[in-house]
């Protein structure tokens, strides 16, 4: 049995949205899944009785406490070590869940992932990715989108490594394209991070690198299923593009394409990299928006995408 | 007289898009500025013929050489010394004219900027800007897009001051405010670029410093009317927009914000920093996008943005 652990306190909305969110992801996930709800057992259970939801369907873990949004992350984290977000780690360390997610504080998501979960040896960071969406079926997955605003080469590297493995086992895409991003399409051209990581991608045996990719290449499946790119590129890519998804609503545009720029598609940013699957949701996460974060979660686990992660960086070491 | 110097061969679709470009921008000029076509005047008389124009309007200066979009920039800018934009950088220098645009060769045009007209005294990299629209009037401007991929953080600062006089002359904006593109709203957020630079910009007397501004505080004003970042990051973001609006015509939206997302509506690039007026056009432009691009050409002329910077840059020196 598959087991989703989830942040019941997590969120703008909480706990409507993430409740709603539980019974929807609980209608459409496989029967060997099962929903771990991380919260007030009352709350929990009278919420499902108004819904007419069977709430055996769910395992409840109770407490009434949680990391809110203003809290500073790593001292909220110590001094609330039964909030709802602590807890989850610690389930999902000791294997009583085989996920964790929360649209909660982020800083305390990213204290229990790398304190408690921590990387997985062999990799230097652990890195954030997003979706991009293209006019096609499949996203462009893109990283790091926030973990680490100054990576260096090798690190670069291995977030293609990882976004490899990603798109090949959570996507079903044989030997994902993964490129760099960059402001050229030659290889000498870029910053002098991009110069010094382009040799190392091209060497990489792990990786089907196809150069370099620009801002222009976004939103199309047609070079790349992998762009890689340091936190800081990353996290301003990101949060335009959430920009421009508000700006389409707000102007009453109706398009197909346009609404894969909605966040509540994917739900979910998935920390990579680390001994666990912790699934990192946005904080103004809709119902639509927890469900979509919790099928996510549960398609990382059953991907076994830890342990590919793990075999992988055994035997990897940059040249 | 104003003599704003136009490239005839620059761009994919000249000499048509220039000289269709050069006619309609003639046709809204005030009267104290000229155009000076640069270019075969065989040609040029003869389209201005076809097109019931009066080619007296013009000046034109000859030549039949053009330094094509596959030319290496800097051998071609010596082997061509007579090619249309060696040729209007020589005129600019020599005060024959007072501004240069050409959507040619963009390597070439920055040779032309750097070795023939050189960057202001006190002004340590000279910038180029992009204008990202805004849902209300004016638009943000954004700098560096692409000439120094690794700006420095006196550099960013140099930036603020650059963008901050463009838009109080050529945009009429008093006390324009500055703010550094970033990861987080807080003073100690960003990579070790935007760390530094931030107290330097805060301490900085010449710029209304406003602060740090993300990704989702694009396509708006409420916060800054220039943006600060370094070419690498500017350049990603100028090439997702333009992307985005070659999405938004694909699908055939029609929406007056998304419009605004059109390069034609502003036509150009300024150079910032040098000792004289050039304007680097989109290599695909229009003949729309071509008049444009001079009308801009004249508005940074009138403004005096020249002798403004050298001004500022006179006083001014990083603390």
């Amino acid at each position: 049995m598959v087991k989703i652990g989830v942040d019941i306190f997590g969120g703008d909305y909480a706990p409507e949205s993430t409740l709603e969110g539980a019974i929807l992801a609980a209608q459409e996930l496989p029967d060997d899944a099962k929903i771990v709800c991380i919260g007030d057992r009352e709350v929990i259970e009278k919420y499902a009785r108004s819904k007419h939801f069977d709430v055996s369907k769910w395992e409840i873990v109770h407490t009434t406490e949680s990391i809110d949004m203003g809290d500073n992350p790593s001292k909220a984290y110590q001094q609330k070590s039964d909030a709802s977000i602590p807890l989850g780690f610690k389930l999902l360390k000791s294997g009583k869940i085989h996920g964790f997610a929360s649209a909660g504080n982020t800083g305390a998501m990213m204290v229990g992932a790398m304190m408690v979960i921590k990387a997985i040896p062999g990799i230097i960071r652990p890195a954030i990715a997003t979706f991009i969406p293209t006019t096609s079926e499949t996203p462009i997955l893109l990283l790091d989108v926030g973990l680490n605003p100054d990576a260096k080469p090798d690190v670069l590297v291995q977030y293609g490594i990882m976004g490899s493995l990603y798109m090949e086992h959570v996507f079903n895409i044989k030997q994902p394209r993964v490129a760099l991003l960059n402001i050229g399409s030659e290889e000498e051209k870029g910053n002098l991070l991009t110069k010094a990581t382009y040799p190392l991608m091209r060497d990489c045996k792990c990786i089907n690198f196809v150069g370099n990719v620009e801002g222009h290449d976004f939103f199309s499946n047609e070079k790349a299923d992998v762009m890689v790119c340091d936190g800081f590129v990353g996290n301003i890519i990101l949060k335009s593009s959430e920009v421009i998804y508000d700006l389409v609503k707000s102007r009453d545009i109706h398009d197909e394409f346009f609404e894969k720029f909605n966040y509540e598609n994917f739900g979910g940013t998935p920390i990579l990299g680390i001994n666990g699957v912790a699934v990192i949701g946005h904080g103004i996460s809709s119902g639509k928006a927890i469900k979509n974060m919790i099928l996510q979660t549960y398609h990382v686990i059953h991907a076994n995408l830890v342990e590919k992660l793990t075999e992988a960086f055994k035997e990897y070491t940059v040249a």
